[in-house]
C-alpha cells in the first residue's frame, strides 16, 4: 500500500480541483432554478448550491481529462451528476424516508420549504439533469448527448440509485449478508459514482475498450469504498463534522459494513478497495490519471 | 364548427388507436419495472400498467405518423411520455400533495405500497423515461435520441410540468386571473401534452419548420383544452366515471376554468380551442393528420 499512498498529494489535488470546482459552482448557479416558478426555483437552488463535496462532478471532470474529452460536455455532465445526487438527498430526507432535518449543517429542504415543494424540487432537479445534457447547437455531438443521457438514466433508475434505495428501505432490521449488502450499495451509492466516471469517459469518442473497462472497474471500486467509509464515519464522526446526523444508521437498525465487519475490518476493506481502484487506473493505459488517483485517496481518507 | 365536428369519427379513431394502444401496452409491460428490486418494480408496474387513456402516447404516435417518423423511436417516445405522466400522478397523489386515495378506480400507489416506495417508484419512472429514449445500437439515430431527451426534459421540468405543479400548490385559495390560470395549466398539463406532439414530430428528420410550428400550436391548443375539460368534468362527472375523486378542486378551493368562466363559458372555450387545434393542423401542410384531428376531438368530447 505504501507506493499507492505515496502518490496521494492533497495539495496537488487541491490545485487541480479548485478551478474545476469554481467552474462547476458557477455553472450550477447559472443553470439551476433560474426562470423556475419562484418557490420551486428557490428550493432547487437551496438543495444544490453552496454545499457538498462535489465528488461526482470532480470524477466526471477527472475522467474526461484522462481521455481528452469535450470540455463543454464534461462540465454539463458534471453538473448533471450533482443534480441527481442532490435530488436523491432531498427525497431521501423526506419524512416518509429518512425523516432527516439536518443536511450539510443546514435545515433540509422540506424543513425549509415544506414537503410538497421539496418533492417537486427533487423531481425538477432530475429533469434538469437531462436537460443540461441535451443543449441545442453543435458544441456537443448528438452521440455524446445520447450516451450521457443513457449512462445517467441507468445510474439513477431502478437498476441504479433508486433501486438501491428501495433495497435499503426493505432491509431495515434485516441481517443482510455481505453479498446482499454489497448489492444494495453497488446500486444505492456506487451506481452514480461509477456512472460519473463513465460519463466523463463518454465525453471523448473512440476511447479504447480496455481503457473504458478499466475506468468502470475504478468507478466500481471507489463507489464501494465510498460507502464503506460512509459507514465508518457514521460511527466515528460527530454530527457537526459530518454536517448531518451521525449515528443514524445504528439508530435505525440499518445493516452497515461496520455492523458486518467491525470497525477495523471495514477500515481494512476501504484500503483494499483503494488499492483495487489504483490498480484499475494502472491497467487503463491512460497517461493522465493523477486526478483520478487523488480522488480515490480523497474518498477513502475523508473525514466527512 | 360543424365542418370541424363532422370529421370526428369515433369508430375510425378506435380503428387507428387499438393496434397502437396494444403496442404501447405490450412495450410498457416489457420495459417497466422488470429487473427492478421486487417491491419497487411492483410499484412501478402498478403505477403504469392497466390504466389510463394513454393520450400522450397516442399523440406521439399520431404526430410521428403525420411526419413519417422512425417507428421504433415513436414507440419509445410514446412510452416515455406515459412514464412521466404516471410518475407525476404517483407523486401528486402523495399525502404531502393532493393526498388522494383513488386513481383510475384503484387505490393510489402509496396506499398500496407505502409512501416511501411510491416516492421511489415515481423517481425511478422518470429515470426510466430517459433510459427508454436512449437505447444502444443504431436503430434510432443519436440526433433523434438527444432531441427526444431534450424535449421530454423541458416538458417535465421546472419550466414545464413540475413548474406548473409548484404554481398550483402556491395558488390554493388565491383568486388567479385568467392569464395566471392559463400559465399554470400551460405548464402543469399543457407542457407534456404539447411535448408529446413535438416528440412525435421529432421522430423524423427534416420536418419543415412551418409544419413543426403548426404542430406545436396544435399541441398548445389541445393541452389547454384538456385542462378546461378536466375542470368541467371535475364539476359534472361522478367519481366512478372519472375513476378518481370528483369535486376535489372545489373542495380544495383551487382556481379552475369553471370557477373563472362558469360551466357554459368553459364549454364554449373548449370548443374554441378544438377549432384552433384543427386550424393548426390545416396550416401544417401535412397530409396524414386524421388521427391528430380525431385525438383533438377525443380530448374535448371525453367524459372521463
Amino acid at each position: 500500500m505504501s507506493a499507492a499512498v505515496a502518490d496521494w498529494d492533497a495539495a496537488r489535488l487541491a490545485g487541480w480541483s479548485e478551478p474545476h470546482l469554481a467552474r462547476v459552482e458557477a455553472a450550477l448557479s447559472r443553470w439551476v432554478g433560474v426562470d423556475a416558478p419562484v418557490l420551486l426555483g428557490d428550493a432547487m437552488r437551496y438543495a444544490v448550491l453552496d454545499g457538498g463535496k462535489r465528488l461526482r462532478p470532480l470524477l466526471v471532470l477527472a475522467a474526461s481529462e484522462a481521455v481528452g474529452g469535450n470540455a463543454a460536455a464534461a462540465l454539463r455532465a458534471a453538473c448533471a451528476t450533482e443534480l441527481i445526487h442532490a435530488y436523491s438527498l432531498v427525497h431521501d430526507d423526506l419524512p416518509s424516508m429518512d425523516n432527516d432535518v439536518l443536511r450539510r449543517g443546514k435545515p433540509t429542504v422540506h424543513v425549509k420549504f415544506g414537503e410538497a415543494d421539496a418533492l417537486l424540487a427533487g423531481d425538477a432537479l432530475q429533469a434538469l439533469a437531462f436537460e443540461l445534457l441535451t443543449p441545442e447547437g453543435d458544441e456537443i455531438p448528438a452521440a455524446t448527448q445520447a450516451t450521457l443521457c443513457r449512462l445517467l438514466a441507468r445510474a439513477a433508475g431502478s437498476q441504479g440509485m433508486a433501486g438501491g434505495q428501495a433495497i435499503d428501505l426493505a432491509s431495515v432490521g434485516l441481517a443482510l449478508n455481505e453479498a446482499q449488502l454489497r448489492e444494495m450499495h453497488r446500486l444505492k451509492t456506487g451506481a452514480l459514482l461509477q456512472g460519473s466516471v463513465e460519463m466523463g469517459a463518454a465525453c471523448a469518442a473512440n476511447v479504447a475498450p480496455t481503457a473504458l473497462a478499466a475506468l468502470r472497474d475504478y468507478g466500481a471500486a471507489i463507489g464501494l469504498a465510498f460507502q464503506v467509509v460512509d459507514d465508518i464515519l457514521d460511527v466515528t464522526a460527530d454530527s457537526e463534522t459530518l454536517g448531518k446526523t451521525a449515528g443514524k444508521d445504528a439508530a435505525a437498525d440499518k445493516p452497515t459494513y461496520v455492523s458486518l465487519w467491525g470497525l477495523d475490518g471495514a477500515r481494512a476493506q476501504a484500503k483494499q478497495l483503494l488499492a483495487e481502484s489504483l490498480a484499475a487506473l494502472e491497467r487503463s493505459g491512460l497517461a493522465e490519471t493523477a486526478a483520478l488517483r487523488a480522488l480515490a485517496h480523497m474518498v477513502v481518507d475523508r473525514d466527512r
